[in-house]
């Protein structure tokens, strides 16, 4: 019963805050009348109250409430009794950290497997795949462990970016990092561009907005999908 | 009795494997006949025997043979026998594992208190901060620590990258990120452009290069400085 949308970015260039999705979550929310809102990742450092307030102003404009999970007592107890939930972006260490701090791992599966429809973006994205070595962020803080939610039955990288063909730096590429970890790990990873996202409902998994996603396996070249294309048999 | 080279980068655009630190590394490494290569980050997923291959024919230039760290029965033992040390980039996260693996941190830092002449170029730079927090790479593996050699008292960052001011990419700037390391870390962070390095002779550590570097503080606005500035206040 699992209603997700794990989307590369909040925020498209030159638009608010979740714009370009909000005709979606309208939908995707139907039947909420308040989010649950994880502010862990916290973007450029700023505080919880700061970043709830961000999701607050994006969700009022289709009627919603939002609520920050450090404004109640116990944070299990709120993903079990949230209506919606919604993880921002930011640094997936530090989300990821948090999320083992606080024990909301299985509460999360829970909330999912019982259909709570959840958003994530970005880091709140990446935590739905089977790990979080795929994210681009920076390690700023050490986690119990680099496993996530599982749920989807591969790895993600949001922000994907395809090489720039003018550039003159030397570090790395997306696709040269990604090719590193399939020397090590086994699952696909699926670049997802900026304006992408995933829509799991049920067992199936599509991919939204107007772009191609690049998919990537151990040992393969990697290819690109266009949207509504199903990804049911990739894991 | 350190000396050391802790390199951004080591290779620029359109160059050779690190043709522009040539020169340099011919004074550094004088009296040595052999540099003991430690390939464990294995850029692009290449094997530990490739990677020293490359490192092999750039200082057969400068008369210098190299041996690879996975060629000798014993890691720790190569280490505190070498004449000279040269850790080579690649996946920081998976350096970091396998210096762990095998046991190398300690006899790493001591052939550096002895004076063994180490480069470090890229993920072989980043350990030489106390934390590779600061890394840009792919978390593929889970090492099981991020905590360093700390050869210098501060963090570095290399391949720092100035923001992009016509990017419409709405992934972190290099800025942003080290911002949020300092949410939650102390030490100073170097940004080290591209073909500058850190020369570290006893107590002194010293800019490099035809760039400036961007320093980064807690709660402190970032600044430039330029080369040939003596860090040894920097902590």
């Amino acid at each position: 019963m699992k209603n997700l949308i794990l989307a590369s970015t909040s925020t498209l260039h030159g638009q608010d805050y979740l714009e370009y999705i909000l005709p979606t979550l309208k939908e995707h929310f139907k039947g909420c009348t308040e989010i649950l809102f994880i502010p862990y990742a916290r973007p450029g450092g700023i505080s919880h109250d700061e970043y709830t307030q961000l999701a607050k102003k994006a969700f009022e404009k289709i009627g919603l409430n939002v609520k920050g999970i450090h404004e109640f007592d116990n944070a299990a107890d709120a993903v079990a009794g949230a209506e919606g939930i919604f993880t921002g972006g930011g640094n997936t260490f530090l989300l990821v950290e948090q999320l083992y701090y606080h024990n909301l791992l299985t509460p999360l599966k829970d909330a999912i497997e019982k259909g709570t429809p959840y958003l994530g973006t970005s880091a709140g994205t990446n935590i739905g795949g089977l790990t979080m070595k795929t994210t681009n962020d920076m390690p700023i803080v050490y986690p119990p462990s680099f496993k996530t939610l599982g749920f989807v039955p591969f790895n993600i990288n949001p922000h994907y970016l395809d090489p720039d063909p003018n550039s003159t730096h030397k570090g790395e590429t997306r696709e040269t990092r990604i090719k590193e970890f399939h020397q090590f790990n086994t699952p696909p990873v699926v670049g997802l561009r900026e304006g992408s996202w995933l829509e799991v409902k049920d067992q199936n998994i599509i991919l939204k907005g107007e772009l191609s996603a690049r998919i990537f396996k151990a040992g393969k070249e990697p290819y690109e999908v266009e949207p509504e294309t199903l990804f049911n048999d990739l894991s």
